[in-house]
């Protein structure tokens, strides 16, 4: 977590961002996003990016998604299933509004230029700022796995994915603001030692509520406490049938004490634009067999156009197949001409 | 420095290699090695790898010769006079008989495919792994600056310059085994975790005769003790009539006693196919003086032919340019065809 100051002056920039964007000006601004391809993409992945990435989108920011599939292997030692996940993360994407045609959607290991940016990156950064990193020590933790070089490196890599298509601002929590500023650091120590090639990269903080799991915890596939985009209304309903609540039959919003209940009325309150309080005044006694109903009710309304255009697309492989190809294409257009810019900045031009 | 039992496998393994070169099956191998373009290479260079090189390359060995620029920037903060090391690298190689029609030459940063295979062995070593390299350490403690990512990560990247094109024999003093060690373990790591890709590696331990600098301390360029191959007659004669030997008239070979002395003993021995003790007797009382002509002219007559094969090439750029856009481009073919092997067996073909 950075000081208390750095914080107040990234949420200052990350306003003035928001509020270009509001006005119509986003010009300046190249978005770069992703997420690792382990799993199909959840409520919390919805309400807490994807939305918020088809809004940006859809007001005009040049936007890109990396499925980030090296970064599986930065706490794992298999690859299973990855061309599934990827598949259906780019179905997951199409179906939730991500636009191709203004939308770059590509997958990291097909972008050589990109990631040949590590070699001269690494050496813009000590081993101390790379041991420094606090994400990287609670990652490495949460995995239980040793610290492979990979997540070592992991900020370096996100250098590469944010800086060699010029972006510069990158949707975060306030948690990940220690990575976008090894981002900025590597920009800025680059164009100091080479000439100006990198832009300047900030976080664009995002105040989405936080979705919590069926049960209250954090949504994660393997608590089994997710609910996927791509589940079917009838396994929305079974998952939020079985969920834990509590044996008080009167329904009162308390996220400390009934999480169970609370998780229920946060969902239904931010699939249907209602206050959680409101719903659950309205439920009252109607004890938790009736909110679980309302619950699916609400998910299932509001995923199902999305779900019925995921439909389309999973009868189509060969259209997301080409969504993949055509975004890979043009990333590697792009990371060839910045690798080029690279390479003249640095005088290895032969 | 690798324990004593697993320096007398290596060698075992390397005395079985030449010997098999030697018996002309050659077949099996492939031979990676390369040089930091930080300067002209030196009588240290010449009789430490490159006749070496020449020798195998000549024998039939498979021979990929990697110009190592971003090793520049390891322990460094500049690129300067990158491409003009770059390019007399070049000419010194032919110069000395490197064969552009049997030897690869290229360029690290002109190789994208190459690179990326980075992020999969960055996920096969731990950092604990990286932290224990001593020859690390070493050279970092020797550069006076502050250990940067790429130095630390710097046995990676020789996995990956030596992986790329299936090498496996890389020519090695003692004090590089730990890094052919690494490279040999993410090797195996990857065909183990995703299917066999890579080759077993080994050390090729060369029993060259180290060639001490002028004043008998280590041959190096910034001490001002190296003779260059690049250099002209005249030149070699100065630098030779300006070390420092000792008030002794009567030349004898003593390297701890009398390092200037030896050091040009040395040098006209190795030059010359002779003995150091044999020359010393022979020049005997008559004084330093005399021991440097023999030096002088020891050095210029071996060197006379491979320096007029070099103006030939420092008259036609164009020619080196070539040289080099031909290895980078069947580099590249090669790091191109591996690195789509490795996604197959990653399973990341979308």
């Amino acid at each position: 977590m950075p000081n208390e100051g750095s914080y107040e002056a990234a949420l200052r920039r990350s306003d003035q961002i928001q509020a270009d964007i509001a006005a119509g000006k986003t010009e300046p601004y190249v978005m770069l996003t992703g997420d690792r391809p382990t799993g199909r993409l959840h409520l919390g992945h919805y309400f807490g990016t994807i939305k918020e990435r088809v809004r940006l989108q859809d007001a005009g920011v040049r936007t890109n998604i990396i499925i980030a599939d090296y970064q599986v292997i930065t706490d794992r030692d298999t690859t299973e299933h990855i061309r599934d996940n990827v598949y259906n993360m780019v179905m997951d994407y199409l179906a939730c509004g991500i636009d191709p045609d203004k939308t770059m959607i590509f997958t990291h290991s097909a972008v050589p230029a990109e990631n040949q940016l590590m070699l001269p990156f690494l050496s813009l950064v000590s081993e101390a700022e790379l041991q420094r990193n606090p994400t990287v020590k609670a990652e490495m933790e949460a995995s239980g796995h040793s610290l492979t070089g990979l997540l070592l490196t992991y900020p370096v890599h996100q250098a590469c994915d944010i800086l060699f298509c010029k972006g510069n601002i990158v949707p975060v929590g306030r948690d990940q603001l220690p990575h976008i500023e090894v981002t900025a650091k590597i920009s800025r120590r680059f164009n100091e030692r080479y000439g100006r090639v990198f832009p300047e990269v900030s976080g664009l903080l995002t105040s989405t509520p936080l979705i919590p799991g069926l049960d209250g915890r954090k949504m994660s596939k393997s608590y089994g406490n997710a609910i996927s985009i791509s589940m079917t209304a009838e396994e929305t309903a079974r998952l939020i049938k079985k969920s834990r609540t509590d044996s008080d039959r009167h329904i009162t919003f308390d996220p400390e004490g009934r999480p169970g209940v609370s998780a229920l009325l946060t969902t239904a309150g931010i699939c249907t634009g209602r206050d959680p309080e409101e719903i659950a005044a309205e439920i009252g006694d109607g004890g938790s067999g009736q909110l679980k109903k309302y619950v699916t009710q609400a998910v299932n309304d509001y995923f199902a156009p999305i779900r019925e255009r995921r439909h389309r697309f999973e009868a189509d492989l060969g259209y997301v197949q080409d969504v993949l190809h055509d975004g890979n294409r043009r990333a590697n257009e792009i990371a060839e001409s910045t690798l080029q810019e690279v390479r003249e900045a640095m005088g290895m031009v032969y």
